[in-house]
């Protein structure tokens, strides 16, 4: 990926509870895993900065998600996500996100996710509303590119 | 569980498709995992019974789970889940199901579920549907207790 | 089940992070992320009570669960899990657990799992062994039946 | 993503069983289980053309994955899909995938995984085996990029 974000520079942390489910016969967490957890810490990354513009979550969808897996996880590390939004398009939003090891300090994973604004209404993209925007600029004011 | 139902008495069948992510560091397909694949069983079996009077899958509502596991499930063992109807109460259903290792022959796993019938409209338990009950009779005939 | 616990009478608590695709389309936490959750639980229990003598968590084998489901879970609601060991075998070992939402107070789930102690050399079932029958006696005196 | 594969030049396809709690609450199959639905699609990918060179999956360690979501899928869309390893470098291997909607024809996602080459003996990344980048040529000598 293009730019990375250092940790300090996020201002949402998600502490991840692993259950032993997510861990694969390799004895690490299994990367397609990785997504359900980042998506969850997107989700309350969401419910963080929109609260109750979040509009049962539907306010964008995603079109792409792009992960680097950096070095494996063990079940029983103790694993952190960190979520921001980096890049406000006139439909789009870019969430960067960083899974960090907090016993050893490393990013073991990292994520890039394009959401698109939505109208459950239209049922199609729109542009996003205005202040949806103003509340990610508000959050995240530092770390927009 | 008190009763068992030999495999040429299920008239429903259906194969298993196993996911890498479904193993567990002991390399057994993971005891959790294992519910998800009854519940998608119980879904296509209600499915094979019922078709359009399902009305969403919503017909019903789970209170009891009850499972044993006999032996081990591999990565790439060949699973097949039966399942039947085998009590209908005033309001209740009781399906049992059997998971099958078809290289082995084997009974590796038998779960018992208890389902309410259930009206979305009142948010309560109702009685069982006639025109539901009798779907199952017809189908299941044979193996009702 | 026969016998419930209440829950002043647990020992063990973990709260759980939900993860947003626990939900299905009801819009409940579906019934079959429950057991991963309760497994989840019984690991983090183990470690508690068993520390280094958990040898990998393969002193015990998993041969039954039953589980009621009460109410609903949504997304959102906070909910832990209390664990105890209530019956020792010979060879088996019986886990008490209830899902209590925080916010209601109200039990939503409870769960039966018996276990029979395993060794991974033989590869066959042996007696609890006495450091670890020791163990959960010193940890539930209390609510051992 | 840069290049397009038209369904009829893969030459791997590998129908998807879907299970209910696949479906999130918005009524799509969730985006993170798509993960795990290439990630069994790779496996069987793997063994069909490797076969017993393939060392207990392990020859390789995932990198970076990269997935575009085009449409939505449903409980019942019938989906299958199509795998294909399009670059083989010193050590590293990029596998594209399509997720096709038998129904409607429409590829409704796409995933492109990049392997690295990895020895558990030496537990560090190495160059790609001849044997395997063999099959993998013989395989598809038609899409290899």
């Amino acid at each position: 990926m293009d730019r990375e974000i250092k940790r300090e520079n996020y201002r949402h942390h998600m502490p991840v509870q692993l259950r032993f489910n997510d861990v694969d016969p390799f004895g690490h967490v299994n990367n397609a895993v990785m997504f359900s957890i980042y998506d969850m810490a997107k989700t309350e990354y969401f419910r963080a900065v929109l609260g109750d513009k979040m509009n049962g979550g539907t306010f964008a969808v995603v079109v792409n998600i792009n992960a680097d897996f950096i070095h494996p996880i063990y079940y029983g590390d103790k694993i952190e996500i960190a979520s921001a939004v980096v890049q406000l398009g006139r439909k789009s939003i870019t969430v960067a996100q960083q899974a960090v090891n907090l016993t050893s300090g490393s990013v073991v994973s990292q994520c890039r996710t394009v959401l698109v604004a939505f109208s459950a209404a239209l049922n199609d993209s729109i542009e996003l509303p205005e202040d949806i925007r103003k509340r990610f600029i508000d959050y995240e004011n530092n770390i927009l590119l």
